[in-house]
């Protein structure tokens, strides 16, 4: 605090090189235990030789430092989707709590099902009555209030089953193979049907992805004062559905690049593993097939298991998968154990 | 390529070391001549201030790393924008080009005026004309090849007055002042009312920010097969116009987080630079004045001079900036050098 500015400065560069220096040996030990939580076998193998072969400078397949994107699905590929998706249980309780200021909503679907508990006959209006849902619980307040809501809902918030918190029922290996991915050089994104705003406030600390990395499905906003303060107020009109063949379009216009590998568990995602194979040079697909009952949920009919009512990885995205060469995770087979808090 | 993996993998973090403590010396030597193209004065010290009380730990204002986002206009604030937006000159050479595939564009506006050479006939049209030019040679084609096309254009356009390619035709200063940022650890984006797609092919080598750091308006995509291939093709239809309201909305939608700094030059950066100011803790907005006609162009009310076709820096801003206490840069006193090819 007392030396002389220079010193100050010289310092503050030394300490950043001495975090540097630290971040390196850290990954150093990430890489010398890479991805501890997957059985050793064809899709770890896969992992391991597409970053091998895209890092290594003397590999035909070398890709530079800054165009190693790599985009993840959130809902089920990264966290647990079941039984329910965490922002459809989000709106559930936003509605319970909104419902006192709506009284008309007892009479009135969506939200009359909701509200007897029958998440069933809720979702049984399709994507018109989720959007209902969506625009009367999510719109007519800042961004900034947004994110807050969102953060003290979490906090709160419980898994029907397994009653930890949501932030918690996420999938060890994929922590592991984000962090290996990013001590690779990889910006790693998320690529979400989820809302976007739903999932900013709490990604950096989850994932390690930041807000600015993170794309997902809007509802339009609007520059304008609130409380005499400049903000952006939600509106109740769609802005974008960042599913199917909107993934692609949702990269492109967030990260302006395609990717080179790219992570999904559900027929929401084949048109962000398709694009992303699409381009030249080496490319990775993979999928996350949900089949180990034990340890969390087994369904898709690509277990040979009936379709639920979120996340449908169907016969046919595997058939495809399989045939385009893309890498299939057996929950089961491939992971040693499902969530962080697991000790097997 | 003979030692062991093991000894390889050390070698590869052993180089990333390396790189790092260059990357951090490099820093240090920019620090020590930090903004050397930038006269001593209120504007340069205001900029290092802010700098310095946002990144000292030990400040009352200090701002997380993450949290250190700094948004920049384009056209007339990093590069220049007279005598015309450099993307309506591209867009007037696509129409040359594509004209003989468009007989019917002779006797027909916009278009006649752009082929006669009457660009301030053409912009007489205003946005609708604008758009209708936008759309018909931007549309039709590929994401991929769109950016190459912009490529291609820019590696032989010349500035009408310099003669230098129009990447040549940015601000040293500014580039100075990217690179102080972020050398300080901010992650720098551009916010233009440009085109998303026609700055995101080059902007990483002239400014150093990634596409994935590029805000603008934009055009819809779809997804398709194009020769087999999966692609996105570039639609006839406004998808975003990143300009005046639209700023704060693109900024959200992309970063996510509210920026502690941005950087303007006109009418069109007012709300970008009240949603930043209007934000809690330290905050600072600049804003570009043309006011050297001797080394650039004079032009916009406040310096009680005309207003061009583009660019307008009104009055009204400039009283707001003041009574706002936003930082207003003369090109003229401020800035040694206004070009990276310029030498005083």
């Amino acid at each position: 605090m007392q030396s002389a500015p220079l010193f100050r400065q010289f310092d503050r560069v030394m300490g950043l090189g001495l975090c540097a220096a630290l971040l390196l040996f850290a990954q150093a030990h990430v890489q010398a235990d890479t991805l501890p939580s997957w059985n050793e076998g064809p899709a770890k193998q896969a992992i391991i030789d597409f970053v091998k072969t895209t890092t290594d400078q003397a590999s035909p397949n070398y890709v530079p430092h800054t165009a190693r994107i790599a985009t993840f699905d959130n809902d089920g590929t990264l966290w647990s989707e079941q039984p329910l998706y965490v922002q459809l249980r989000f709106a559930l309780d936003r509605v319970k709590t909104l419902a006192p200021q709506h009284p008309e909503w007892k009479d009135q679907e969506p939200f009359a099902s909701l509200l007897k508990g029958d998440v069933k006959d809720t979702l049984a209006g399709g994507t018109k009555a989720i959007s209902e849902i969506i625009m009367a619980t999510h719109a007519g307040i800042t961004t900034e209030e947004f994110a807050r809501i969102v953060q003290d809902w979490l906090a709160t918030a419980k898994h029907p089953k397994t009653e930890r918190p949501y932030t918690e029922m996420v999938y060890q290996p994929m922590l592991e193979l984000l962090a290996y991915l990013r001590a690779n050089g990889f910006k790693t994104f998320i690529v979400s049907g989820s809302g976007i705003e739903f999932m900013r406030p709490w990604t950096e600390r989850v994932y390690g992805i930041p807000p600015e990395q993170v794309v997902g499905s809007s509802i339009q906003t609007k520059f304008e004062l609130r409380n005499g303060k400049p903000a952006l107020v939600r509106l109740s009109e769609l802005n974008f559905i960042d599913d199917k063949a909107g993934k692609p379009v949702g990269i492109n216009e967030h990260i302006g690049r395609r990717p080179i590998a790219a992570f999904g568990n559900s027929d929401g995602d084949r048109q962000m593993l398709e694009y992303t194979k699409g381009g030249d040079g080496e490319r990775f697909a993979m999928l996350v097939l949900h089949d180990d009952a034990q340890h969390e949920v087994a369904y898709g009919p690509a277990n040979g298991l009936p379709e639920t009512q979120v996340g449908t990885f169907t016969q046919a995205l595997y058939d495809e998968a399989k045939h385009e060469g893309w890498t299939v995770i057996s929950m089961k087979h491939d992971w040693k154990r499902v969530f962080p808090f697991e000790h097997r």
